[in-house]
C-alpha cells in the first residue's frame, strides 16, 4: 500500500531527524486525505442502526474495510509515540509541569498560574484555537491541621481534611469517641453519639460502594448530635496514607468539621474502642470555605478539514486536590489529552472533523468546571460527534470503556482492533472513568474513557502518594499513543457517531 | 499408632472445650517422654558428620524414623495453633500490645512499660524462669522536626529524621542542594558541596545494598563540607512514605543532620536539580543523643526434662523504631516466639532440653540487647543447642533459613518435612532475617530464620505503615505453629545439633 510506504519513510525520518517538532508541522498536511473514504462507504447511520442488534456487532463492509485501512496511520501513530519524536514526551512534559506547579486545587493561584502555563504550551505546540473558557469555581482553604489521639495513650494522627469541611473553633474540639462500621452501627447508637466525635471505620468495597462515609459520614452523624467526624480513608492499601476528597453538608444538618484518617488508625480505634478504652481525641482544622472565584476550562483544537464545526473531545481535568503533585489524578489525563493532540499535529495529521482537548478545572469538588462549559455549550449539543475523558489514571492502557448507541459501540470496537500494537483492544461498557463528558454522554452523545491497567489507582488516590513517581513513561507513551489514535480515526471517519 | 490416638483425642478436647490453658497445663506433662528415642537412635554426632556432604543429607535411618515419628506431635501443635484453642491467638495478644504501647524506641518508658507487660504476660501464661537480663541502650530522641522545599516553590516534605541524628540550630538550617544518586557522584562534586544540603536519590537495589547511604550518608556528605543531609528512604515502595532506620557518625568528621525523604520527593528534587532549579531547603531537627539508659532483654522458658541446661532459643525483639506500632518489626517475631512457648505449655508439650524465649530489646540501634546477652553467656556458649529468631516479618510461612554445620542443616530439612500441613517446608541456607542471634551463629551455634512471604517487608519497615494492619490472624497462627513445632522437635531430639 503506498500510503503506508510514505507514512512509515517520514516517521523513520521523523525517528531518526528528532528535528524540531513545530517547525515540521505541515510535513504531513493533507495525507489523511489520501484516504477516500466517500469512494467505500458513504451511507446514513439510520440504515446502519437496523444492521447491528446489542450484543453482536454486523458493520457493513465498506466501513469495516474503511477503518481497517486506517492501520498503517494507527501504527504509524503508536510508532511514533512509543519509539520516535514523542517517546517519554508525556513524562516529561508531564514532569516538569507537576514538579513546577505541585497540587494544584480549585480556587487556588497554583492552579491559575498553571492554567496560564498550559495556555502558553498549547500554543507553542501550534494548536488550534487555544483559548479558555471561564468557570465559576469553589475555594476551600484548607489551612493548618492536626489530630492527637489523647487517651488511652498519646499518638499524633495522620489526617486529612474532607474538602468542603468547616474547621474547628480555634481552640480545636476535644471529645471522646465512639467508633463505628456503618451507617446502620451509627443508628444504632443513637444518642451515645451526642457531643462525641464520630470515626467511621467502614470497610472498603469498592470506591463507589465506600465513598458514601466519605461523602455523607458528617451529615449522619451531625444529626445525632456528633461534633466532629473522623472517616476511615477510601482506599484498599494504605502505609498510613490519609486520602482526602469532597464531602457533602445538609440544610438544617449542623456543619461539623471532618476529615479522614488512615485504615491503619481507624482500625487501631475500633479495637480499643471495643476493648473498652476510653478514647480521647483532639482535632484541630483550620479549614474554611471562601466566596467562590472564576477559574478556567482550557481549550485547544486541530480544526476539522471538513467539518470544522463537527467536534470529538479528549479531555482531562487539570485541578488537583491540595496534596501530592497531582500527576495521576489527574495529570496524566490531562497530558495525554493535549500530547495527543500535539503529536497528531506533529505527524500533520488533520481529520475532517475538529479535534477538541480540553482540560477541566474544579473537577474534584464536583465536576465544576464541566458544568459550566457544558451550560455553555447546551444550545449546540449536536455539534459533539464523540466524547473521551481520562480520569482514572494513565497505567498500561487496556483499550476503552465506552458510552452510547449499540451502533457508535461497534464502530469503536471496530477501530480498538486498530490498536493491537499497543496490546489496547478492550471494549468495556458502560463507560467508567469520564466524570466530566458524563453531561454529555448522559443526554445521549457517545463517549469513551480510558481502560488501563489501574488496579492501584485508589491506593494514591486524593493523597500524598498521587506524584510523578506513579507514572511511568512508556505506559504514558501507549495512552497518549491510543488517545491519538481512537481520536483521531473517530473523528476522520466518513459517517459520524450514531447516536 | 496409639500416641497419636491420643493427642488427638486430646486436640479435640482441648478445641471443643475452649478451656481454660492455664488451668490445664499439666494434661500433656510427660507425653513427649512416650517416644524412646534413644532406642532407635544413639550415636555420637562425630560419626554422624561422616556421612553427609554438603550437597547431599544421608542421615541415619533411625534419626530419619525417630524425626518422623514427630509427625502427629507437629500436627497436633499445628491444630492448636491454627484451628484450635490458640487460633487468632498471636494476632490478639499482639494487637492489643501494640495497641497498648504503641512504638517502643530504646531508652523509652514505653519500651520499659512494655517489657514490663511481658514480663507480667509470660508469667501468667505459666513460662518458667520468667526474668530479664539488663542491658545498657542508647536513648536517642526525636523531638519536633519539619522539612520545608523554600524553592523552587514551597512544599512541606514528609521527613524522618534518623536514628542517632543529630538537630538543628534551633532556627533551623536553609540552604541550596544538590542531589545525587551514588557516593561516586558525591565525589564528582567535590568543592560544590560545601555549605550544601546533600539529597540522596539513590536507586533501591536490595536492602542490604542500599541501606549504606541511610548508614553512612551524613559522613560521607560531611567530608565535603555539607551541612545537612536528605536521604532517599531504603524501601521499594513508598506512598510518599518515610523510613527511618540507624545511621552513623565517625570520629573527627563533622556531625550533620540527617533525616529520610520519600521516594517521591527525592526524585521530585533530582529531577528540579537536572533541570537546574535553584533548590532551596529548610531543615528543622530537635533530635538528640541523651546519655545511655538501662533496658532489659525478656525471658522466659519451658525447663528441659532431660538436659534443662541444654537450650534452644526462640527470639524476636520488642523494642521498635518510634513511629508505626511496631507490629511488624518485630512484635510479630517477639510474639511468635512467646506464644509457640505458650502453645507448647498447653498442649504439656516439655521437651529434654530448654526452651528459651527471648525478647531482645535495642535491636534497632545495633543489636545492643543481643550484644549485651551474648557477653553475659560468653562462658556458656556450649549450652545453645539451636538459636532462632524471626525479625523479617511474620507474613505466610514458608519455612527456615539455616545457618550452621551440614549436619544440622539436613536434621532441620528432615524436621520441615513435618512442616507439610503448613505448607511451610522450605530450607533456605544462608540464614537471613535473625540479626542478633548472629552472635551466636556467628561461632558455629547452629540457627535458624523464619522464612516466610515477605515481599512487602521493606514497604512498611521503619514507617508509620508499621502497624497492625499489616497482620494476619491466620499467618501468625502458622508461623507461631512453626516455630513451636520445629523449636520443639530439635530440642526434644536424642541428639544434639551437631555443630
Ligand atoms: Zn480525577
Ligand atoms: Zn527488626
Amino acid at each position: 500500500m503506498d500510503s503506508n510506504v510514505i507514512l512509515y519513510l517520514l516517521i523513520i525520518y521523523f525517528s531518526v531527524a528528532n528535528i524540531d517538532a513545530a517547525s515540521k508541522k505541515n510535513a504531513f498536511v493533507g495525507f489523511a486525505n489520501k484516504f477516500d473514504h466517500k469512494k467505500t462507504f458513504n451511507r446514513s447511520t439510520s440504515s446502519l442502526s437496523n444492521s447491528i442488534s446489542r450484543d453482536e456487532c454486523n458493520l457493513p463492509d465498506e466501513l469495516t474495510e474503511e477503518i481497517s485501512r486506517y492501520k498503517p496511520i494507527v501504527e504509524g501513530i503508536i510508532n511514533a509515540s512509543v519509539n520516535g519524536i514523542f517517546k517519554k514526551r508525556t513524562w516529561r512534559t508531564l514532569a516538569r509541569f507537576v514538579d513546577k506547579f505541585g497540587s494544584r486545587i480549585a480556587g487556588s493561584d497554583n492552579l491559575e498560574n498553571s492554567i496560564d502555563y498550559m495556555v502558553d504550551l498549547l500554543k507553542k505546540n501550534q494548536l488550534e484555537n487555544v483559548h479558555t473558557e471561564p468557570a465559576l469555581v469553589p475555594k476551600w482553604v484548607r489551612g493548618r491541621e492536626s489530630c492527637w489521639l489523647v487517651s488511652p495513650r498519646l499518638e499524633k494522627l495522620s489526617i486529612l481534611g474532607l474538602g468542603s469541611s468547616i474547621g474547628t473553633p480555634a481552640k480545636g474540639i476535644t471529645a471522646h469517641a465512639v467508633v463505628v462500621e456503618s451507617f446502620e452501627e451509627l443508628q444504632k447508637l443513637g444518642k451515645v453519639v451526642e457531643g462525641k466525635i464520630v470515626v467511621f471505620n467502614e470497610p472498603f468495597i469498592s470506591y463507589e460502594k465506600t465513598v458514601k462515609y466519605r461523602g455523607y459520614g458528617a451529615i449522619e452523624a451531625a444529626k445525632l448530635g456528633a461534633v466532629a467526624t473522623l472517616i476511615r480513608s477510601v482506599t484498599p492499601f494504605s502505609i498510613d496514607s490519609p486520602h482526602t476528597g469532597w464531602q457533602h453538608y445538609q440544610e438544617n444538618v449542623t456543619q461539623i468539621p471532618t476529615a479522614a484518617i488512615s485504615i491503619e488508625m481507624a482500625e487501631t480505634l475500633q479495637r480499643m474502642y471495643q476493648a473498652g478504652d476510653d478514647i480521647l481525641i483532639y482535632l484541630y482544622m483550620e479549614a474554611r470555605n471562601l466566596p467562590p472565584v472564576m477559574s478556567r476550562n482550557t481549550v485547544g483544537e486541530i480544526t476539522g478539514h471538513q467539518h470544522p464545526e463537527k467536534v470529538v473531545v479528549v479531555s482531562g481535568h487539570l485541578d488537583s486536590w491540595d496534596v501530592g503533585q497531582g500527576a495521576m489524578d489527574d495529570g496524566g489525563g490531562a497530558f495525554i489529552s493535549w500530547n495527543a493532540l500535539a503529536l497528531l499535529k506533529v505527524l500533520g495529521l488533520r481529520p475532517r472533523r475538529t479535534l477538541r482537548s480540553i482540560l477541566w478545572t474544579a473537577e474534584e469538588e464536583g465536576l465544576v468546571g464541566a458544568a459550566a462549559y457544558f451550560h455553555d455549550h447546551r444550545n449546540n449539543t449536536a455539534a459533539f460527534d464523540f466524547v473521551m475523558e481520562s480520569d482514572e489514571g494513565t497505567f498500561q492502557p487496556l483499550g476503552l470503556s465506552f458510552s452510547g448507541s449499540s451502533e457508535a459501540g461497534c464502530i469503536l470496537k471496530e477501530i480498538l482492533k486498530l490498536m493491537h500494537p499497543l496490546n489496547a483492544t478492550q471494549f468495556a461498557s458502560p463507560m467508567d472513568g469520564g466524570p466530566d463528558i458524563e453531561f454529555f454522554t448522559n443526554i445521549g452523545i457517545p463517549g469513551a474513557a480510558l481502560l488501563n491497567a489501574n488496579e492501584r489507582y485508589f491506593w494514591y488516590h486524593h493523597s500524598n502518594g498521587d506524584r510523578m513517581t506513579v507514572e511511568d513513561p512508556t505506559n504514558l507513551d501507549m495512552c497518549t499513543a491510543l488517545w491519538a489514535a481512537s481520536a483521531f480515526v473517530v473523528a476522520d471517519l466518513s459517517i459520524d457517531m450514531p447516536r
